[in-house]
């Protein structure tokens, strides 16, 4: 029996306040409206943008909200215009949309599509207002994909259609992390064969880096990390080499890494969302070419510094959000890239948990212990 | 008579402290050792670096010394070994060498050569001593050049020939300020038809990066300073409008900026040395693709500061030295397009002053009166 046009209830990991314990909560989730789409999720990854959000740090944070953006689903019901997507398709909803008509989407230099911007601040759709209720009061969106819930809508702009054969149960990943730090490496630092490459946090996005510097063919690649517990792993996603800066606590960490490695590298990525990693990652790029890309997300108000000398004398500062992937276009080739084994995906995923254990995943998570736990309703 | 193999007496302008009005003394100038080149320098520009140094904020600096590094002259003699130039030749001396055969030489991506860059920084020749002395005591050398004497002794990776026929009394602008400007359009921005261009600073180094961001198709030219008697010049350089941040005080000029130019601009360069202004003009570039270059020189010490989401979203962060330019051969093309008038330079040269009068070009400079005086020996 179809459920389109009707309101379905939906089980869902309702975040009610900072620092509170995800709720699973049954939620009142409407039909999708013009240029919108229904999804039933099938399973979600839990990424630190999340934590984030829920630590309070995030000053653009609305509650209650269902947080969760890397998710994979099935089009349960479209909205009057959609033509993108239909019923029964597999998709990837997004966090960066893609209209394919704003200044954004038409410059090759960026995928900041900036068309619903401000509503997806807000925590609601384009026409301002929630699809998501309990007892009739509104339950907020979050980066216009809200997938800790068993069904969601997100617009038309924020979802694409990727191959029936990818598994759903893992290919959520590709909505975040995994793309990010992978086009981090590709969009953004463009790594160059035979070059140097140092990574700061050996979390997922990090990881995904080193699979790019190696397949872009870095010859040295370097990870760091403070827990020298993911070094093992990080290996096997292609680090030639790992260091931990608390092993190195005489002086500034940046200038053991130029002192080691022959003035620096070629491309560094900060993966973490500290700023003092970003200042040292920075002024570890290599003098006259080194370019430094900041990928992690530093805490509300805080400011990265440096002497302007380090710019001066050619190192490049650069930021990437989504890896530079322009969403709708390009998820899908990776996906495919994933299919034909070019792109690792499963082995991020370190947990498997039921929406039920959802708090369990940030736990995981806080404690370094996992990479990806992937929730499945 | 040949002076090769002699010492020469030279006048030149020494400065022999921190804040003290340089002096002209006469100066012993040894002949040239190996490698080496010694120079009849005929005219030398004045340059704010040379005004950095005199005023105590370079931490490198030694005394006595002898400033200078926009000079052009004529190949008195050449040490052993010596093959690019000869006596007779036109030459311009170059701050930043191209000795063609180290790693920063092998690498199109910086000009930065660092061959002789720790002697030179120590303000002697590669054998660690000086060819300048009075009285039996040294002085020391600039930046490779020192050019504020008749006679100065440079490496012969540090020099250039040129066409005869560019006059010696102008063309040594080229050895620093309006290469600079020019180069960082051109070789770090890599500015592009139709693109908005914003500048600070509006000096000789402002002035050539607007008279490049003309050549190089940028549809709008924002030419920005808190003097606005350089407006009118600013114009016949290129700017297609001039703003006074002083005129809108109401909020940070970033914010003004970003409001009145349709969310920022292509491209922004720092001409100034003021952290402040460079984080302003790196906050005006546009989200998704702005690219910010410093060039100015900031107080030994200073740092710049932005939160990284201005980067993550987009914005790159870049600096240059000496434009890009690959010094020994690209100088010379310079001088060609100079002469064959697509390049300005005399329009760079608002003053003429005798050796003596040299003290004057730093208070013309200081007081915002001069683009560049030209000191004629």
């Amino acid at each position: 029996m179809s459920t389109a046009g009707q309101v379905i209830k939906s089980r869902a990991a309702v975040a009610w306040g900072a620092n509170q314990p995800l709720k699973i909560e049954t939620v009142d989730v409407e039909p999708p409206r013009a240029g919108e789409v229904r999804i039933k999720i099938i399973s979600t990854g839990v990424c630190h943008t999340d934590a984030y959000t829920l630590s309070g740090q995030d000053s653009e944070a609305v509650w209650p909200v269902i947080l969760g953006h890397e998710g994979a689903g099935i089009v349960e019901s479209v909205g009057e215009g959609v033509t993108s997507v239909a019923p029964g398709d597999h998709v990837l909803p997004l966090y960066i949309p893609q209209c394919k008509n704003c200044e954004y989407c038409h410059n090759s230099k960026t995928n900041l599509c900036q068309k619903i911007r401000v509503t997806q601040g807000r925590g609601v759709m384009p026409d301002g207002t929630s699809r998501f209720s309990i007892d009739g009061k509104p339950v907020y969106h979050y980066m216009g994909t809200s997938t800790f819930s068993e069904y969601t809508v997100v617009c038309e702009i924020s979802v694409t259609k990727i191959n029936v054969n990818a598994p759903l149960e893992k290919v959520g990943l590709l909505g975040c992390g995994i793309s990010t730090g992978y086009g981090a490496v590709f969009n953004t630092a463009k790594v160059e064969k035979d070059s140097t490459v140092a990574v700061w946090g050996l979390g997922a996005v990090g990881l995904a880096v080193l699979m790019g510097a190696k397949e872009a063919g870095a010859k040295e690649i370097v990870g760091i990390d403070i827990n020298p517990s993911k070094f093992e792993t990080a290996k096997q996603f292609g680090a030639t080499q790992c260091i931990n800066p608390l092993d190195y606590p005489d002086k500034p960490f940046q200038q053991t890494l130029v002192e080691k490695f022959d003035g620096g590298f070629d491309y560094t990525f900060e993966c973490i969302g500290n700023v003092g990693t970003m200042r040292c990652a920075l002024e570890a790029a290599h003098k006259g070419w080194g370019v430094s890309v900041i990928i992690g997300v530093a805490g509300a108000g805080q400011e990265i510094c440096t002497r302007p000398f380090q710019l001066v004398t050619g190192r490049t500062w650069k930021g990437t959000a989504f890896g530079g992937w322009k969403s709708r276009d390009q998820v899908p080739e990776l996906v495919e890239k994933y299919l034909s084994k070019h792109l690792k995906v499963d082995e991020f995923i370190t947990h498997n948990l039921k929406l039920e254990d959802i708090n369990q995943s940030f736990d995981l998570m806080h404690k370094g212990e996992s990479l990806r736990a992937m929730i499945h309703f």
